[in-house]
């Protein structure tokens, strides 16, 4: 049976992973019968943000693994444990966690940084000729993360597009429904919240993406 | 268009609403393309249970309903500020937070009492004929948030299942893909995750709940 890894970055779309894009992976993940595992890092967040009024929820903090097993019920592990020769791929959502959290390309763009248990981690995987796939905002992190060269998307959001190329990656526009296959690389992407308008149109393209990571793996 | 209230407690299993619930019953309201408006109430939390180690988190307070946005992306309105009129019918999908903020029965059993605003809502709903869907441990509130008399299931949980006997309820049996419906009053409940294994398990039940409660409006 094929094992997944997925990394969270928290709960909650504005500070941590897209609630509905994880629960979408983790749901499609299950109709495949295939296992999957989570990890979140074990660090602060960047920040947390009142979901209610998008604001700073100023002098307030909360731990990402901490956060993430709230979208695990529980089942979550340090992603500095996590190994990748006990996994057949990778999955990471989207939500501003990923561009927060998981790096701080939210805050430096192109000059961003990433967590290194996640560089270890993917790039582990990545080596091992075994498939990464990013949704939303997480494909930003493709170049440095990856390499260079990769064909990724993030829609049709030109910033973010342009920061990938300044990094280089290859950006590719992309509409919610579908996917970009970078098939040598083995990357997958596709937009999902960047441009969805609905939990069903976020579905149509992340459904899409699992069955490609699994084919892949 | 038929439109929805769907009654949020927070977001995570063990302090607020279950995330993989309500998102399944926001996914099949969509699936039949159905409107629906999440609401809260703007109360702390009885307390907040860090979801990685299950302890309370000492000293940590957390508002129901700023929480509950994250799991609405933002899209949530105070339940003081809902009027049963705008409203076809009412789901109220689980979570200890069911049991923590919408009532005290996590903490009281038979003797709970309910919010305030959650009664007011929820009886207009059922006495303009509305109907209710009940989710996971949220059933246990049905005596004293709907009436007496009213058939409804937690599953096979004999502890919760004598509470709502206790309370003046009919409790049956019921498996985790199968739902209890009160035809006369129009009550759908489902066991959800007091039974299910997977979100698959949970979803084969939340649907059927979604599918009823429809047709019902």
């Amino acid at each position: 049976m094929k094992k997944i890894a997925v990394i969270l970055s928290g709960s909650g779309v504005f500070d941590g992973s897209e609630i509905y894009e994880s629960v979408l992976t983790f749901l499609r993940l299950e109709h495949h019968g295939v296992q999957y595992q989570c990890f979140a890092p074990n660090v602060e967040q960047l920040h947390v943000i009142n979901h209610l009024t998008g604001e700073i929820a100023e002098g307030e903090t909360r731990n990402v693994l901490v956060e993430a097993a709230r979208l695990a019920r529980g089942e979550v592990k340090d992603l500095a444990d996590a190994d990748a020769g006990d996994f057949d791929a990778l999955i990471i959502p989207g939500g501003f966690g990923a561009a927060k959290n998981l790096s701080d390309f939210a805050v430096n763009g192109p000059e961003c940084s990433l967590n290194e248990d996640l560089v270890r981690f993917a790039r582990a995987i990545h080596e091992a000729g075994k498939p990464v796939g990013l949704i939303c905002i997480a494909p930003a992190m493709t170049p440095k993360l990856l390499g260079t060269g990769i064909q990724c998307t993030v829609g049709s959001d030109e910033g973010v597009a342009g920061a990938i190329e300044a990094m280089g990656g290859k950006h590719q526009l992309c509409s919610v429904e579908e996917i970009v296959i970078d098939q040598e690389q083995k990357v997958v992407t596709t937009p999902a919240y960047m441009l969805a308008g609905s939990i069903s149109e976020a579905a149509s393209g992340i459904n899409k993406l699992v069955d490609e990571v699994i084919s892949l793996a």
